[in-house]
């Protein structure tokens, strides 16, 4: 098809499609003429994918260079893959050097050792996970990590539901595209849900008619 | 204290300090002469929540300001805070209007109906589930909603567990502040180990020398 049939159908406009194929997102189309490529079904399915980890996964058009390149890089193995999917997921930022740093990296590297999680490609994750420790810390809730286990317990459901979907629907030949939109819009799903259950069992212990405020003291 | 001394305890410079009490993020101090405001530690723990807000969760001022406008409510039920939490935290856009999209609010309804869920403070988070949904959906994953249910009750351990901890080991005087805290940063929290617990169930089914891909069509 011309990249005008390939705008309507995906509603990416045209001028946004050149762009993506100058960014390395999207491959060239296949020159039928000097000035007329032809784009095919590759083409309509990688521009899906790239709407959905912009609009719903909110990551950067440099973010998703990088997955779509580890993506489609045959040599590198599904759990590299991911890694380079984590490392791109978190929100950007460095580590302070403070006790609460010292202290979250610690929590972390124990829960990893205790779960026997493998993990060392996505040292990012890592990261991530003992800089947002280490800001619960540092407003007063660095008793958190008490709950790193039942986290650890969720997160574990969490992806063994994701690997099983995988195994029981996925195509082997869309094994590695398919495990970065897990990834990515997934967590997108799990953080809105995660909201309605807090809703939820907040109105079940606090009530719905505002009790929950009444010994506040203010 | 004053404002520099705010500033040296907490990181944050003066003139960003001024840049949330405009924006009305953080009470003016109290004047001590015309020209000479001063701060105390409910300044300097407000302070460290913003930032925590801002650098862990990644959420814009303005939702920091409507989010801690709801803390300081006191009229405001708990789940109505979190309720407004929840609305300021997923990603911003609009719904679509084709097939996708309404597929997905059936099973989002379904769910909520099949769970019990008192969810009716939180529409946006409802709503960015079903956006989430839809995306998988146009990406080819519509199958993706047969794992709703194991997602419901990963978030519904986590959100069990947070309100465990929250009377626990939060004083009534800090419950919504931290409530607030615990959905915003153990979301970050909770991505970050999502994603550890990815890399783990890939390397153990995959295996960490890269046959999961030697089956690939390519």
């Amino acid at each position: 098809m011309r990249i005008g049939e390939l705008s309507r159908r995906t509603g990416v406009p045209v001028p946004t499609i050149k762009y993506y194929v100058r960014e390395g997102l999207l491959p060239p189309g296949e020159l039928s003429s000097p000035n007329q490529a032809h784009y095919g079904e590759t083409h309509e399915r990688r521009l899906r994918l790239i709407r959905a980890l912009l609009d719903v996964g909110g990551l950067k058009v440099a973010a998703i260079a990088e997955i779509l390149g580890a993506v489609d890089d045959p040599e590198r193995p599904l759990h590299k893959v991911l890694g380079a999917a984590a490392d791109r997921l978190g929100p950007a930022g460095e580590s302070a050097d403070d006790a609460e740093a010292a202290a979250a990296d610690t929590a972390v590297g124990e829960l990893i050792a205790r779960r026997g999680w493998q993990t060392h490609e996505s040292d990012a994750a890592a990261a991530d996970l003992s800089r947002a420790l280490a800001a619960m810390g540092r407003v007063g809730h660095g008793a958190f990590t008490e709950l790193l286990d039942e986290y650890a317990d969720a997160a574990e459901l969490v992806a063994r539901a994701d690997l099983d979907y995988v195994s029981r629907r996925v195509a082997v030949e869309d094994l590695v595209e398919s495990v970065v939109i897990g990834t990515v819009l997934g967590e997108a799903v799990f953080n809105a849900m995660r909201r309605l259950a807090h809703v939820d069992a907040s109105a079940r212990v606090y009530g719905v008619d505002g009790a929950g405020r009444e010994g506040e003291a203010g």
